[in-house]
């Protein structure tokens, strides 16, 4: 294999990985598959006592973030109990904005704080690109959680949008509508085009620094995008995450790394997001899926997208709803199974394993059946 | 005018009320008119300080709510200030299960709270369509506030949309997702299939006794079908709507009462949405409003769709941004001006009189553009 990586030209930007199993990284280069390849967002998480259990011997959720042997014993603990076909890092999108200085904390049980915001103008001509060094413990994860892997399944890389980490930033903590960030896009739109614009660089560079340790693909998370006007998501949003992308490097060894963009809220801007230079589009659970792959044709892979209030009902419902998402993909190349938003903690681990033969059996059944009709 | 009104067939159906300003009424039928109307979803609302005499005065909000001559003198507040084009009865989305006994309350400045949930077999089975005496006080406030009026400006009529009144029963109160309503959707569709049934016979029967109470045009408020997957907004949101407008009759005059429908978070299904058979499609902010024309064409008016929290920058900015929508709109018939969702309480009121001002004022010169091309 590493013979077949290093013979040049696009069989070595392409070669697969030194992977037992790289469907998924097939599937984002929309190459047919035997089977739909299935990760879960938020996989490694509360739902599973096991890592319940991690966390509360790192003592907080944050500890455990920051300390490489336990963020890869939990990044790998759903891969025990279900044959998912990647493994996500397990980290947190803040750790951007940590690194820059704003002091995250999780006040006990509730979302993330800052001690610090950056809504005027003084603290975001103060901003800079936090030096690398300050997150060394997120790519020191990687190495570990590759070694751990043992290539087994292929590791996905992450960060918060350039905008997504600028609502956090502005607010100082999570809110249902981001008010003062939306004031902010209407009343001094050149101060959040600033704001964004140091974060673009900083989500780029952190982002190459996971790829030089060794994530197989990457993922930028964009949870608040779709609370912007049309105009204002292009300017604050999709524009700031194609400047990321375009300044993403290849991997060590030469290969190309591909990129999911998920925009929550983002359905109606389907086609522009297909457009951005991401090799996948991750949809959210409104969106339907068969008519998204209409629209966007071949240009790109497609996440998602089965209700993550799915895995509260009973397997019956589960395994269902989970045909349906596998079915509505239809076999054409290109589909990465995922949920539409992360998995909520009351999720019992029965309906993830349920969900995750679903989709490998179904999505089986789909291609036997397609080439059966042909 | 009379006259007119009783020459019967369709100038009968569409004839004009007696009104001094009917531009709304005629821009929901895609008439032309000299100028975009404006009106402001909860413009009769807490920005404003003489609501909040009043609402100190009737000891609370749904005191307010219930007692018609004070929901009549908030209804006609912001017409005191502003040179809007409508009125809309001051009321809440949820006076339908109140009058199902479910106990309505607002608990100290948070939101809405039932002291019982319709959530399960029993509860959903026991439930009935009320009596609309119980609601009389809802009827009484349309009569109060026509009289009042003197046929100044139009009234709209409203309800919450079958399946965002499910919500807040299912729930108990409001939720940032609403899981357990999706829960249902997916693992009980049968039980949640019934409740938005009886709901949608209730909202029926109760925009039915608003239009003999004397409204002119009704509005369908379906907050949370957003948070629905495709198939389950249809099924459970889209189509209980469209068994509500289909049973909508007549003005006690005989007029045809325009609907308009607006799901916040709809973008995506607008085309769905724009053939319910509403006259009129109400967006959100996230709306570009100029491609939602492109894909209805001439099929419904629109409304909205300016971010509330424009409203919060400066009266330059507002100016710019509501010149913006109005631009987006262009000169096609069927535009009327809104907000993309309610003010907000930290609105100053001088931005709204810009915005009232700057929407006729543009709205003129984009016409006599128009008009100086063609």
């Amino acid at each position: 294999m590493r013979g077949a990586r290093l013979a040049g030209g696009v069989s070595r930007r392409y070669a697969p990985a030194m992977l037992e199993n790289d469907v998924f990284l097939r599937a984002l280069r929309r190459e047919p598959t035997p089977y739909t390849p299935v990760w879960l967002m938020r996989q490694a998480g509360r739902y599973l006592p096991e890592y319940n259990a991690t966390r509360a011997k790192a003592g907080s959720f944050l500890a455990l973030a920051k300390t490489p042997s336990l963020a890869t014993e939990v990044t790998l603990q759903p891969l025990e109990r279900f044959p998912l076909d990647a493994a996500i890092l397990f980290s947190d999108i803040l750790t951007i904005p940590d690194a820059m200085g704003l002091g995250l904390h999780f006040a006990g049980g509730e979302g993330p704080r800052f001690e610090r915001t950056t809504a005027d103008e003084n603290s975001i001509a103060a901003l800079k690109v936090p030096d690398m060094s300050a997150l060394r413990y997120v790519f020191d994860a990687v190495r570990e959680i590759k070694r751990a892997l043992k290539g087994r399944v292929p590791l996905i890389g992450f960060a918060g949008s350039p905008f997504t980490l600028a609502c956090y930033m502005i607010e100082g903590a999570g809110s249902p509508d981001f008010a003062s960030v939306r004031r902010m896009a209407h009343g001094r739109p050149d101060l959040l085009q600033r704001l964004v614009a140091v974060n673009a660089r900083a989500v780029a560079a952190y982002l190459n620094e996971q790829i030089e340790a060794g994530v197989d693909a990457v993922m930028i998370f964009d949870t608040w995008g779709g609370l912007l006007t049309t105009d204002a998501y292009h300017a604050f949003s999709l524009d700031s995450m194609r400047t990321v992308l375009a300044a993403l490097r290849p991997g060590p060894d030469g290969r190309e790394i591909p990129a999911i963009v998920f925009t929550k809220g983002g359905g109606q801007w389907l086609d522009a997001i297909a457009a951005c230079g991401a090799a996948c589009v991750g949809l959210d659970w409104t969106v339907d899926l068969a008519a998204a792959r209409r629209r966007v044709g071949d240009r790109v892979a497609l996440q998602g997208n089965l209700d993550p209030l799915v895995l509260l009902a009973d397997a019956e419902a589960v395994a269902r709803e989970t045909m349906a998402v596998v079915r509505a993909a239809g076999a054409a190349p290109g589909h990465i199974f995922n949920l539409g938003h992360g998995i909520v903690p009351a999720t019992p681990p029965d309906n993830v394993a349920v969900l995750v033969d679903t989709v490998h059996r179904e999505s089986r059944a789909v291609r036997a059946e397609t080439r059966g009709v042909l």
